[in-house]
């Protein structure tokens, strides 16, 4: 469950409770507090502090003895460890109900994503807009990528036209993919993918509203 | 990390691959596929088959010695385990991009959900119907729970509006909160919320790309 070889092993869990802290800590930012125990953030997350303290020890953050978390630096070591202190350039290919619902999503640029561009193939769409981001048709695909030095694909076509996307876009030689696509892709050795499913969610309300 | 007391403990990262054995399960039942091995399924899924076996195993999918799965079999444990036998009715809370994109997903009614009303403040939201599903005044929610049944709330409305929406909820007598909203809710014990949070996602691809 650790994605890291060579340094430290953070866990996955720890990684995914990441920007829940963020927010936090730049709400602490903003209102001028400098640090922050555990416990505090214990009652604003609902987790156990012990939890809290190991996942942000893990990052490096810094602390206080007995006062708690420096607020300015664990932003600093967390943005840097997630790379949100940069803006990655980012596309979106699929301006669907869901990629155009990606697309009007504020929160993106506090995560060190900006989305530069969308693809689709459907005649009107392409052309236009989409909350401020121009709409290309997907055969432009390669030639744009390269252009604009776009790092990380966000998937949000159908099942059937996921894969065959996908291998465009290791051509094209992106190696970050996002898929939203409900599908398994298969890509080469050094190219991550990120597969959020929907669904998966439900079935955790689901099953807790079965056993409650 | 288990949310069973009472029962076979079965871990939430079960719970959240069962989707997923889901739909190969009904793409096998389509093609007419009366049992499925583990292996087969490490394919399509790439996870490894000892996984796929406990998975499956601890909701209790029937198998053949040295045959694999029963197609038609899982399906059925599946579906009654997370309850997508029945359709549970719920409601929406929130048409902005996000909500409207729920609201247009098809996906849904597969999964045991039935999205059968949304709730908005706007003006020019009120009255009308996205993707087919009539949206009523925020104002008028308790009324519409108790009359139509509902069952499960989808939140996605501003973090700061979360809570207030919360309580009503609550006080109208729901007991499952799927939410969108960047925030933790405070519930009394008895209600169940799952949280959706988006950056989560973000925040692994983002780690798995700088550790690659």
């Amino acid at each position: 469950m650790s994605i890291f070889h060579h340094k430290k092993e953070i866990s996955i869990q720890t990684i995914r409770r990441l920007p829940q802290y963020l927010r936090i800590f730049y709400n602490l930012h903003a209102y001028g507090r400098e640090l922050v125990s555990s416990t505090a953030l214990a009652e604003e997350t609902q987790l156990l502090p012990i939890v809290i303290k190991k996942d942000l020890q893990a990052v490096g953050a810094p602390s206080k003895l007995r006062a708690g978390f420096k607020v300015a630096g664990t932003i600093a070591v967390i943005e840097k460890f997630l790379g949100w202190n940069n803006l990655n350039k980012a596309f979106l290919v699929g301006v669907g109900h869901l990629g155009a619902a990606l697309l009007g999503f504020d929160g993106f640029k506090n995560h060190g994503l900006e989305i530069v561009a969308a693809f689709d193939t459907h005649p009107e769409k392409v052309g236009n807009s989409v909350h401020g981001v121009q709409v290309y048709h997907t055969a432009q695909l390669a030639g744009i990528i390269e252009k604009q030095n776009l790092k990380i694909a966000i998937l949000t076509v159908p099942a059937a036209a996921a894969q065959g996307i996908t291998d465009t876009l290791v051509a094209a030689g992106i190696k970050a993919i996002w898929n939203f696509a409900p599908v398994n892709l298969t890509v080469p050795p050094g190219v991550v993918v990120q597969k959020e499913d929907i669904s998966s969610g439900l079935a955790e309300l689901c099953a807790k509203l079965k056993s409650r």
